[in-house]
């Protein structure tokens, strides 16, 4: 997927002239804008003492089963109030969870959504987009297919395109999630798993403030951020991990690739057994039935990819649970 | 089963004497002792917002994946401490929560558990059971035979018998719950589920104190508070319900019908449709992967058997999730 959503409102309603060019990575002015705008509408965070002083962040608790409802949240009510949705509503390319965040986002704020998918997709996928009110349009046989049947649809119709992970409102409604778990608990470290990047980049931008450090952590086989990272710019990745439904973006955004460099984050990789071994270990010890990509933030405590300080107070984010638990017993 | 486990080892160790024989019914100061005892061991229960001015205390969360575990950990404990745990340990006829749960609490205090079932007891409790260090005895084609067997075992060595819910430790343990939901948020009333009682009549001892109301949930067909409440001794009742693995007790605990007996505490019912569609909600809604006794609490307000008041501030136990979660997708 490429960076900035392209719309055919104009974005300068929103955002600064000078960002359409220079854009400024998301800040945690702009997550605190957001926390203002979608209070209310999201759930706030439970957060749970997870054992050996580590705390668990039950963000997959929150409206559609994942935290991508708070970007959702943002972007749709910051848009809608600067007048930049137009009667047609908005549009995004997504089976997952960011177009089930997008459906009830937009449904939340009487704003219609157009949803594509690919012919292929599962249909329990369509059933549940269109249970949050979303009109799906199944086009072309990829993903690939169908983002570019949405843009084609946009442009034809005005409707204002959304993303996955990859714009600042979508970002900073992500990054709420790390003011309130500070609000909550008193936490050095915050944990959270890596697709595209959005949550983030707007969980850095948060954190950064607070002098909290956040810990990246992807699949070893669907690194975005990590090979961003150490090549010193966005490049596109192979994509291979049983996370990669909610994970397998093949390019970070520049907001992503922004935050990581500050010198108090970490970009870590963890291999795919352990992904599946933690998440049926949460099941185990905590009966908590989540996605691989929450399963993802936390293995990397358990196989030591990053390794807390002796007193250092971490809060791992159990991003979200839109998952098959069948496989748990 | 029968009231108060038969010990061979001296009660009056632990209890008053006069307890024996005018026992007098679980108060707040037990619960107090109780969580003094457990503290550290358990784990303190997390508060979740569960919508509509609803909480959810998320108990399944406990180790062993309910609340028992905190009835076992003080029965075990107290016991030590009072020097009434011989060598030999304690010995429990449970293949669901009490037995798992007094396993697990004999383990952390270094007391060998001996857990009956019944030969025909599906493998994986077995196997469970074990895995908590347990020493697990088939005995018997039903679970009445398995008890007996368990007493047999007491009677000839020694070791000390617990009880799933019949016991004044043991509902002082599950008391703690109340204390630490009223800590954490403001409640006017918690709503529990019954099978004998041992949860209830805990939790109501330590809401008495703090001017707390107690609903109490049972299933229609498995009533035994309810129609101990209407008759006003303790009944025989037909147990007949999709929860009734958790909450299939044929007789409530003396304390449960002394307790529901306060004006302020109140005993419903809810048909068993009523739980699975709630339990089903629980996952749809909130991606909680929980029991049939858990969803059994949550059903008292999705029928209206229990109506709060505008304002009233309602928290509800979801007491275990040692569930099969694969109907559920
Ligand atoms: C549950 C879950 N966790 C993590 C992510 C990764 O988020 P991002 O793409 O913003 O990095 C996603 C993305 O879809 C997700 O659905
Ligand atoms: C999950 C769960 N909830 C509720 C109960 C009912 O508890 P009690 O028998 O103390 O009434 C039980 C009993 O086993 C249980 O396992």
């Amino acid at each position: 997927m490429d960076s900035r959503a392209a719309s055919p409102s104009d974005p300068s309603a929103v955002f600064p002239a000078a960002r359409s060019t220079d854009p400024a990575p998301v800040s945690a002015a702009d997550v605190k804008n957001a926390a203002e705008r979608i209070a209310g509408l999201v759930r706030p965070v439970t957060v749970a003492p997870g054992g050996d002083g580590v705390w668990f962040a039950l963000e997959f608790l929150q409206h559609t089963g994942s935290f991508k409802a708070r970007g959702a949240a943002n972007f749709v009510t910051a848009q809608r109030d600067a007048g930049a949705v137009p009667e047609t509503g908005v549009v995004i390319a997504s089976g997952g969870n960011a177009g089930l965040a997008c459906a009830w986002a937009a449904r939340e704020r009487g704003v219609p959504a157009h949803v594509f998918l690919p012919r292929t997709a599962p249909a329990v996928k369509a059933e549940r987009l269109r249970g949050y009110g979303a009109d799906v349009r199944l086009e072309g046989t990829t993903y690939q297919e169908a983002l570019d049947a949405s843009r084609t649809y946009a442009l034809a119709t005005g409707a204002l395109q959304s993303h996955a992970y990859d714009h600042p409102l979508v970002s900073a409604g992500a990054g709420t999630l790390l003011t309130e778990i500070a609000l909550a608990v008193p936490v050095d470290t915050v944990v959270v798993s890596v697709g595209g990047g959005g949550l983030f980049a707007g969980v850095a931008a948060a954190a950064a403030g607070l002098g909290v450090r956040v810990v990246a952590v992807e699949p070893e086989n669907c690194r975005a951020l990590n090979a961003a990272h150490a090549a010193g710019r966005i490049v596109d990745v192979p994509v291979n991990s049983v996370a990669a439904d909610s994970l397998g973006a093949t390019r970070v955004s520049a907001d992503a690739l922004h935050w990581i460099g500050r010198p108090e984050n970490v970009s870590v990789l963890v291999p795919d057994e352990a992904i599946v071994s933690v998440r049926r270990q949460l099941w185990d010890g905590h009966r908590l039935a989540v996605e691989h990509a929450a399963a993802t933030a936390l293995a990397a405590l358990e196989t030591g990819a990053y390794r807390p300080e002796r007193g250092e107070r971490v809060a791992v984010v159990l991003c979200g649970a839109n998952t098959d638990p069948s496989d748990l017993v």
